[in-house]
């Protein structure tokens, strides 16, 4: 047994040696901090429901504490992707954005709420829905994607849909007022734009048509425009960045659309 | 940095004090020790598998220890909804039913074993499946939904969504012998009523036709009526609560089902 | 309170005396276990990514750990099964695999980072993207699967599946340079064969025509053959044994296919 | 062996049944709870040291839920005692002393460091010495003793004791300037009454005659008086009530006190 | 830095393997494992106090699981020594002993409350004192040994040891109604022989008279024999296997003794 | 309440920006690591007993990482007393002397059994012997004093000091084949000298005969020289940088000793 050890690790030792991908040892962002930083940010934007702030002082140290958290994984992000950013400047303008974003999942709740005979209370929806839980984490998600930070965006939006099943790119760009039913089997791509008053049902797709023109592509618009006031029904496919759908349109379940939709008078 | 940081808790205070939904504290149930009583009812229904039952002493100990945290959680989420119920005659009956439930339950590990030809033994479904996993958590759940439980059910069965993929409502009705295949990305909705042998694909959505109504449509029945021994392919979707599929019909893979089918013949 | 908990308990013990399933107490594999093996497994591969390999000593250490923990996990597998296997012959051969399944995910990496454009770096595909993350321990439990050790495949595969929505059986068939985009929600059953150069979206299904015929069906091709080339968007459904999608054919999004195609002329 | 255990564990039920010390279930202060506040103190009375305060919203989130923490055990012990107290005034008083007894303890490290010269520097006396850690734990936890907390006190100074062998009851009178060298194996009693600038060495005890008497001597004075700019050294006993060491005097390593000795004219 | 690490280990490898008494790998017990069996004992005796124990399931459950961890324990202490003994049969023995052990640590507890007026209630002794910690682990390590147990007695003293700074060889033979008071610095040796109702204070050491006859004197009565009704103050040596203290003497503090001390008529 | 808390907190703020001491924000040594390093040591030395050493990968993994992770502590170390060390150096010598260390130990252990008759196997000297723990973690120390490294030798010596009771100064020198019987409420000075072949007994000091002069004598030669051959039975004291304990004295139990001792011929 123990010859065939040194025989694999040798072999082993020889591909980390020789394969570029695996060879450098890297300082990766850390990803339980970054979970971490999620979980911190939750109970700032909805400080009655997960206990840690009851008061200023509790509010205050946890926006500090996530600050300089976020700070550091900024830096580690920077320098493995070898660009070079002010992660402190980045920090302040996050945190600064704050009270915007804390105000704009608030409406969210209230498109949950209002939209869903199911829920309780309104509190139910902070508390429990996979759906709310995925847009809250998409919308810090793209503040740092705006701002230019590298990995995190990813790493939480990865960590939203492991949990979820939701896969909101960071770069998307959503209005207010947005809600995602039953949340599971989401998909929204990297280009897409969505308006005002959206909702949206489990199994949709927001996506490109093709990306087998791979690489060629990064940077060009390859999803949908989703104007105000839409719905999507559950299982619906919306592919191509040239995809319009229009105001107001209802698109049906099951729907598979690639090309524009237009807008319908109320 | 601390003067920004001044600023933006300032803010984050500001809205803490003026927006009703998150400004007052509240004692919310605790997710974790909920997952924990789901744990300990999955070693006290499937006794040989998680170690935890080895005598009549752990059997009851473990018993007398889930029902009192229970209780707990059972008051913290009755005040917090507001309502008045006593936790103790619901915990009373909720493990009175237990040995039903456990039977109930055998009768689902059966189903997924004869109708899997991938599955090896029945014990791989206990220890194995997410499909089970599924509806055991919905069989628990919907227990306490039934004895008026607020907000338990739905953290429970959000949990196995999480876990699986599925989602199925505490509030649905669902008879004996079912089964999910390749369970992910199943949504089961409140007001569904499912016969017994029924077997679900993954993908499959029985829901609502429309929400966009909202809050009104609190109470009816917006989901479908599933017989007797019906099977669900993959990717089905079938909505509306005056939607009937009849006994022994075979819906097909990616259908879109808004209307009944009549019970099929043997 | 107490006679009720008393009366209950009795009642749980008879079922647990009187119910084959689950009267005996069985060594379960240790699913902790398991999914710190998939853990270090996952360092081991990509040396650079995860910190715990930094010289051949804990190259060497790594993988001798990984080995004797495994051996201790197969063996309680193949005693529950009730099958008589050599544990350390299997762990021999196991390991001796893994420089060539390292070889072979560095492709799949490849596959990934050049058929995304929305991945900034190939280190983005090994640290974020579930559906590597999905590949990486189907190629694991795959190997373990070839080797003839019971549940432990299943458990890796299914633990991949909870974090991703990806349920990839372990006894399928899959080529060199693969990559699953959005992965979720994706489903490959147990007797698929995929060739080379494939790449399939979130949504996809490669499964059984029907699996009412239950355990009848146990051994045979139940699910389809993908050839080399093949590109599968969002939401297909491809079905059947004798289903056959030939060389470099696009199966379109929500596609629902349960005839061969023939090979495309490129 | 079943038969063994269910034998025993009738006598031990039967036991529990009938001693009235085990018999009745008594909700206990809770130790991790108590040392969890020991630890948040040293770092709120010594903020350089321990990582947690790095501005004044986490020096305020420390004592608010010290504060809140506290409140809760003292609660719990008093209820114990079958005393009727009221925890928040405590606890008012308790905080509202904290910077007194930070002044004073700022004295302490003082004298550990001018008088030891194997401290390097003062902050070795603050993070490293177990002398200052027991004198540390004594000021605090003779705040809650003078504020007529039961229990709480001596498991504070237990906690000390075990950590460090040095045994200071919280009943004990103890002036500014204090340290002991070579902190372990000292016993310091319960009335006794302590100087300002006072040193002492390993071993040392200051206690009563003889106990014998047992209950009936509860609440006299039955430790020493110790004065002013007194050192004791190794092993030194001094015993009884009425045993006065006058200011300045020195006592020999060793030494059996049973009498007093008049002051030293410096 | 590599270099000289590979040289170094070289050597260490080469010690390991030329150095008897670290070449070959040993099962030792397991400390932690020994500790939880000790914690779970206290909650079995004293089972008003640590919440653990709330009715005849969690008694029964916490026997039956500490028994089936000691029996484990128990056998690798034997493999490791070389001996064969039964440990079921030893597990028995000893389990079945825990109603006396209980009582007979109830009227320690009484001792430790009437002669200490500090101690408020008898609750405050069993729950602080480290006195009673340590005779409690004694009385538990004492059954072991009686029984011949090897390694697993001496860890469970150590450990107290460490805890309370109080040295009970585990085959001391101690009477009824015993005391440690200021529990700190206490040694006992293994042959000594105490009666009932003796009190002792810190730093008294019950000792041989010299070991530097080293093992020859294996089994020999090194220790002294205590009678009934013995105090023994602060600070006191008392040494040598012939060493006899008659009953009802009071040994005075520091006192250094190496011959008998005839009763004192009372 | 509030109010108070934030004049307290005011309070509080003041004292830290006014105290030199406590104003400033320190990074200090991480204890758990230093713990850490000094458990990994352990089953460095010891490689039969802990089970991290099972070949010459893991042996070589543990070596690298302890020389890592010291590296990182002794840098925060030398930054917080401001004086210039090269880390690395320091660590390469430490770690290049291990093997050496280890030899020294095992004698201490050959010492430690054959002196004590109720020891039953070396292995339980190991194992089990807080005296051997003690001279195990004072010679580690002892490396690192001597290469100059600031207060990481004193936080090992006083954790086990907490742990054992013993309190070995980092700057001793202790000669060969040293061992601690009964190790308890020991006490050795920074500048003492202890030849080979010594053993002592709980409660001994060899100390200083008065720190009353501070500061002033850093540096001066304060404790006692010990020659070889010398026994010192519990309790004994023994002061003062001028006194010598010649070759093969005894020092009786409870001696009083401010002078030296002419060597005895034996």
């Amino acid at each position: 047994m123990q010859d065939m050890i040194r025989n694999t690790v040798q072999k082993l030792e020889e591909n980390r040696q020789s394969e570029p991908m695996i060879s450098s040892q890297r300082i990766m962002p850390d990803k339980a901090v970054i979970i971490s930083i999620i979980d911190d940010l939750q109970a700032i934007i909805f400080p009655g429901y997960f206990g840690k702030i009851t008061d200023e002082y509790s509010l205050g140290h946890l926006v500090s504490s996530v600050c300089s958290r976020l700070c550091c994984q900024i830096d580690a992000a920077a320098k493995l992707r070898g660009i070079d950013i002010n992660a402190e400047d980045i920090c302040r303008a996050f945190v600064e954005g704050l009270p915007e974003v804390q105000k704009t999942l608030l409406l969210d709740v209230e498109a949950g709420y209002v939209g869903d005979p199911a829920a309780a209370a309104p509190e139910e929806v902070i508390f429990c829905y996979p759906g709310l839980y995925a847009i809250f984490v998409y919308r810090i998600a793209h503040e740092l994607y705006r701002l230019g930070v590298p990995y995190i965006p990813r790493i939480m939006t990865e960590y939203a849909h492991s949990q979820t099943g939701v896969d909101i790119h960071a770069g998307a760009t959503i209005g207010k007022y947005f809600f995602i039913d039953h949340a599971t089997g989401v998909v929204i791509g990297e280009t897409t734009i969505i308006g005002d008053n959206v909702k949206i049902y489990q199994g949709v797709t927001i996506g490109a048509l093709s990306t087998r023109g791979g690489r060629k592509l990064e940077g060009a618009k390859r999803h949908p425009t989703i104007g105000n006031g839409v719905t999507i029904y559950a299982g619906a496919t919306i592919l191509g960045g040239e995809t319009v759908i229009g105001d107001n349109v209802t698109v049906g379940g099951n729907a598979f659309i690639t090309q524009s939709i237009p807008a319908k008078v109320k």
